[in-house]
């Protein structure tokens, strides 16, 4: 039955300590690590409102699903990849509890009220629009990777006015955008409470960071959580990324292909 | 004969991986290992000129007379710890390469030539004024670790006036104080180029953070370097720090009171 919610070249993948399915196709868009971890960085809140800004396939806002009852709206600009998440909703039975905006996160308003978000996630394009060469990408690939139809300053922005206030901003991004982000955060007054730097391996410069902002947050008590070191020197993910994906089955066959 | 430059209550420490000797005095002023950390961060320049801000009784600009034959200039305000600084610098037969301003450090000009310094380092007060409560504290104490003389502010405003341009600034602070640190550092047009946080065990949030800015650097291209753990579980020092603090030699007697 579920195979016939797949479209060619598509597959569904499964998270070993989540129940949640989620579509997938390697050559349109595949969620990472960064989605899995981004989802569980914040503390979900357990009703409310929250939100999946620059969804792609669903993944995060999917994952967050099994954490809490609130209700979840994700949100994603390309038609391809939203409807992927709209049969994962489906695969899933939570279509009463999550709902897909296939729309530009410009128009979020039109969907959720005003200050009326508990907390925002968001894994955004990691990439200056400049600094792409544009090759050797498809296209789906390319907009999620790139800041070409939106940035950090939109998304800041946009989050700034459906949070609450109190309500946060989670992200993940990459180091070198970390002034950037802390800039932008201040802009729209999200103020930085957490932050989680995460390291392919041992002895190695962070390739990926997450960050929790509170709007109208003071800008006091920020916190540098413990490292999050991703790989073991022989490439095996270390026993803190296996709790992550496989909770307490650490003997369960691996998910594939994350 | 080195106990002719000793006074009451002071001893003689030496981390094993360095010759250098410092005077010590618990009831005044001890280096700690925020100092050890800051002068092995930074790549030292192997000639030119070295400030070290803040200095207390001279530990970290004497750390890094061993690493190089640039010029060091250590700058404390208070008298009874240039004192200590000034003896260790000749119980090291330094006096050389290394000498002592007693003096507020927004009078650096007056010592070394505007945009002449290659480096600076600092292990400033790490506390807001208004964050004391005055007790149980020595006057030493107070002043070194509360910005009651000076501040981060004016630290980064002498550091722009005496770093030559492409000249770097490596600070030791605290996380809780970090988006200020970047505040300051952007207004003074210092970069940061190189970040490495301190964590006390696994599993904790970091308490100590190492900051390297360029001079007139752009802001692209920010390094956030592997985490530094201090303690085993066991509150034995990690391998990391062993390698610190006794170089090629561990099995040698642990350096005393760090």
């Amino acid at each position: 039955m579920n195979e016939n919610l797949l479209k060619t070249g598509e597959r569904i993948d499964q998270l070993y300590s989540d129940q949640v399915k989620i579509i997938q196709n390697k050559d349109v868009f595949s969620y990472s690590i960064d989605s899995v971890l981004l989802s569980r960085f914040p503390k979900i809140p357990s009703r409310g409102l929250i939100v999946d800004l620059c969804s792609g396939n669903g993944a995060v806002g999917l994952f967050a699903s099994q954490q809490t009852r609130a209700r979840i709206v994700e949100v994603e600009i390309q038609e391809r990849l939203a409807d992927m998440a709209q049969r994962s909703i489906k695969l899933n039975h939570l279509e009463e509890q999550v709902s897909m905006v296939r729309d530009d996160l410009k128009n979020l308003l039109d969907y959720v009220p005003r200050s009326g978000v508990d907390l925002i996630l968001c894994n955004p394009p990691y990439f200056k629009a400049s600094e792409t060469s544009k090759k050797n990408l498809s296209e789906h690939y390319l907009l999620a990777r790139h800041e070409i139809t939106t940035n950090l300053e939109e998304i800041c922005q946009i989050s700034r006015h459906a949070l609450k206030s109190n309500g946060r901003l989670a992200l993940v991004h990459r180091p070198d955008r970390f002034i950037d982000i802390l800039d932008c955060l201040r802009q729209y007054g999200l103020a930085p409470k957490r932050i989680q730097f995460v390291y392919p391996k041992v002895g190695k410069d962070a390739n990926m960071l997450l960050i929790e902002a509170i709007k109208d947050g003071s800008i006091e008590g920020l916190k540098i959580l413990p490292p999050l070191i991703v790989h073991q020197d022989n490439g095996d993910y270390t026993e803190q990324i296996k709790q992550i994906y496989f909770g307490s089955h650490e003997n369960e066959k691996e998910s594939k292909n994350l």
